[in-house]
């Protein structure tokens, strides 16, 4: 961890000078080091209460980092021989992943030096090693991992949970992801009052599987002392409305729906681009229109919607997309930031236990929105 | 049924004539008959071999099929005092609605006056309706529905079922799914030997449910005498890719996939009329590309896959969008056709008989494509 150094080009307030520290894994992605070290200083250079505690091969990421301005004096490089690759198979890593700059960057939350860890790293690795370190909150039976989704809020995500930690949750369990998602929306997307719907396939009450019935119900009877709304089931096409701001599933559906729309979103773009590729003229008028269809293509970027989150464990971890670019690694550490900054592990484990209650019949009383 | 009839302002072959009679629901969608009738007019003007039995308020449909040259000595008028609306309940419809313009248009297909039917109304209703007159193939367990989505596949469109007949799927029904999927690319969409792919979170064979690694092996087992390729697993980004052809889910991860599909590409058609619609210079754009942009339109049009199929039944029956224009209710019109017209229905029912034997360990041999 690094204050702000003597060095530093551009001092700003010392009170806030780095004063979250995010602990980053900088190998594993298929970009490699580069990219996130890129990343890094993107986020640097627009926050000046961020610095950083790096994990990876230190003479590269040294190398890396030096040519950074917006870095200088803000990262704690430490030395990790071992990377986990793509294609390492989660139950390896957890045996023998000991040296490698995911378990360290993990261990960094672990020990509280840093508010939050940020991997752009193999999923199922991650996860595991997660839950091995870090463990479940007390309460929690099935972490989750929740994604932001592209909306028409005015905050311009909505929540999905679980995306795929794991293929199953039972009534209680989406009863917890619920409580997190709704905690998730507060911090990181400051909802006051979040919407919470449960994903179906109608939105009468007499449909769908039996744990929905009654995870139905559960969440229904805990809204008001989660400080939460709740609509009751919405449908696949209710992902991006304005009318929800989190979505709550199972992590097979909510896998499937995620993948099923990320798909559907590059189709429509390659389509878009074959369209005006198409005529001398259509190519000017894509010249003309070069300001709106980059407009269009922030607002359904992948790269802003990046980071999945780790939810249920005693600290937070936001896994990036592999393929990250720098905006990618940048709009991860922002997010990890965001819930560093606000408090939200803490938050978050009193929604748990308080969901822990109300599945257990025994709801307390509505506390201070958390 | 109605052949060439002497009043018929433009004559032609008389063997064509009118040669494939298609059942039609007329009442029970959300813009009412007029909007059916005009359809059957689009198809009848585009394809001499259709004629119709049509089914709804007699006095109605006279006085709008009167209205339509088209469709001059090409419609067979019943009339049905019953409508089927979008709230009754599929329970109800199945015991008092015996005398629904539904009713009769599934009653043409059974006593086989008729080689399809088609219907704007209620899905749940039409789904139970079906099944309780059709009754469903031997060997079949679950009826699926299948959808059609677009893709980068020749074909212009992937098959995916089930997508909401049933909330659930066993290993079984998967193959037969995959079964009738195959038969359904091969005659719907002139595809001689399908692709055919599981739906899972992942493409290795550890991962997913336990129902999903048992179907894996069937499917893998049937292939050959089922006349598909079979490509293992395919996860949700997959929908709209030219590496497959056929889709394979429950009812449950399906429906929530096509809806998350829907609405992801309504959200990006809004983003993109947005974009477009913020400055005079993209508004002189969007005018510059129209025909790119209609182009895109077409592709993207949901009107045009129009037309979700039951399968499984003793009897071919589309469900067409509720909210279709004439443009929606032609597409699933001549989806009918072009099924009713290949000798679908028995080369469905030989396939399922071929995978109920797969199922039960006795797959034959290969068998001429059907």
């Amino acid at each position: 961890m690094t204050a702000a150094s003597p060095t530093d080009p551009t001092p700003r307030a010392p009170e806030d000078r780095g004063s979250v520290v995010i602990s980053v894994d900088a190998m594993g992605g298929d970009r490699g080091p580069a990219v996130v070290v890129a990343g890094m200083a993107e986020s640097a250079r627009k926050n000046p209460e961020i610095s950083f505690v790096v994990h990876g091969d230190e003479a590269e990421l040294s190398r890396l980092i030096a040519r950074r301005r917006d870095l200088a004096g803000r990262c704690d490089i430490r030395h990790a021989p071992g990377v986990v690759t793509m294609e390492d198979k989660p139950s390896q890593v957890v045996r023998k992943g000991g040296d490698s700059s995911m378990w360290a960057a993990i261990e960094s939350v672990r020990s509280g030096e840093a508010g939050a860890a940020v991997s752009c790293g193999n999923t199922g690795a991650l996860m595991a090693l997660s839950m091995l370190r870090l463990r479940r909150l007390p309460g929690v039976n099935r972490p989750a991992i929740a994604c932001l989704w592209p909306s028409k809020n005015p905050q311009g995500f909505n929540i999905m949970l679980d995306v795929g930690a794991d293929i199953r949750a039972d009534a209680p369990d989406l009863l917890q992801y619920a409580m997190m998602g709704a905690s998730y929306a507060r911090n990181g997307l400051m909802v006051q009052r979040p919407r919470v719907g449960l994903l179906n396939v109608g939105t009468e009450e007499h449909k769908g599987r039996p744990e929905l019935k009654e995870a139905n119900e559960l969440i229904a009877a805990a809204a008001d002392s989660g400080g939460f709304d709740y609509l009751g089931f919405v449908e696949g096409g209710d992902l991006p409305s304005s009318r929800v701001d989190v979505i709550v599933t199972d992590g097979f559906t909510g896998n499937v729906a995620l993948k099923t729309g990320e798909g559907t979103a590059k189709l429509v773009g390659e389509f878009l681009r074959a369209a005006f590729a198409n005529s001398i003229m259509s190519k000017f008028a894509a010249l003309l229109a070069m300001t709106s269809l980059k407009r269009l293509q922030k607002r359904i970027d992948p790269r802003r919607v990046n980071g999945g989150i780790f939810l249920g464990l005693n600290g937070t971890v936001i896994k990036s997309h592999g393929s990250a670019d720098a905006t990618g690694v940048s709009a991860a550490i922002k997010l990890a930031f965001t819930l560093a900054k606000s408090g939200f592990q803490d938050r978050l484990a009193a929604r748990v236990a308080q969901s822990a209650a109300a599945s257990a019949g025994t709801g307390g009383e509505a506390e201070a929105a958390s």
